[in-house]
């Protein structure tokens, strides 16, 4: 699949491909099935992601995605604005709404610590979250960070900051870790296993 | 995932997964792919398939793709202009390109006569193959459809709309149908295997 007929669609095909995971075959695939949609599906397909881009709204308090100055969780008078959840991005905070077992605010700090990716402290939302523990009213900061290298990285550098503001007279906790439910302990990694028997809880009957 | 944060973020993952084979999980990591480019970045991603729709021209001869009236193909004086060959869409122009085994020219139908999806003859470019085949000075039809029920049934067709043009004095062929080069004959299917053995070709030594 080398020589397009056309640079108009060998040009699509190169914008569609340059999304992750899509590969040239299947972006020719997808840009054919799109020429075949009406121009009116077309613009819309194409609109929505400049309209998007152009017009998308971070929550001042807590960097979601957001439509407005405040996302409707921030803006919430039901949620427990007392407890901050700090997720590494957009789609966490998603994940965690689905499974309906949280009630408080979130802080999306827009990636995670990452030396070999070049990403420290200051390109992420961290000092915004200093911000809003040190306002005080904050009882406790969740940390449900992915369970990587960077993921603990950004939780170690959290808890000293959190730690450093002294004031701060409040709980920091981290989501589980261990054998996924569901999940045979033979097909468990070794690490999580073995942690999950060192951290293991309270059996309540 | 289903409570979005945002409507603009929602509307643009729609249209994401409103493409062939891509789910709203994906649609999503790629539309926060597409957030995280620049503006310029994403107008250009839009921008190729408004221009592509928009100024998309398809070849007058053979109906391919084209940036031109005439294509490149079609346009061409070292092109043998005498053997047309049928094909069902773009891709397959571009399949058989890739092979560097053919050098006449291409006729896409744009589709193949299916009764199930109800598209019939006059849905495709059969009556401009027609006309093509009537101008003369065509030695031969290469019938390069797929070797599906739909494409036996294409096939069969034009092969009887050229004969009924009685003018017409050519060679009406099909790309040849046998076990795939490198395939085991145990796992070939037992219809390809025993139409292979029934059209043997000649051994060259």
């Amino acid at each position: 699949m080398s020589d397009y007929p056309s640079i108009l669609l060998e040009q699509a095909v190169n914008q569609m491909a340059s999304l992750p995971g899509v590969g040239r075959r299947t972006a020719l695939r997808l840009v054919l099935h799109l020429l075949r949609q009406s121009d009116a599906d077309v613009e819309a397909f194409a609109g929505a992601f400049t309209r998007l881009k152009k017009e998308v709204v971070y929550c001042k308090e807590c960097h979601n995605i957001s439509d407005t100055e405040l996302c409707p969780i921030c803006a919430s008078t039901r949620r427990d604005h007392s407890t901050i959840c700090v997720v590494e991005n957009v789609q966490d905070v998603m994940s965690i709404e689905n499974t309906g077992q949280y009630n408080g605010v979130y802080h999306v700090l827009g990636g995670i610590i990452s030396p070999m990716e070049g990403i420290g402290p200051k390109d992420i939302e961290i000092d915004s979250l200093m911000e809003r523990v040190s306002k005080g009213n904050i009882a406790e900061i969740i940390l449900a960070l992915p369970t990587t290298m960077e993921g603990d990285t950004t939780n170690f550098y959290i808890y000293r900051r959190i730690q450093n503001l002294e004031s701060a007279n409040l709980k920091i906790s981290q989501i589980a870790r261990g054998v996924a439910v569901g999940n045979q302990l033979e097909y468990t990694d070794e690490i999580t296993l073995g942690r999950s028997i060192v951290n293991r809880t309270e059996f309540k009957g």
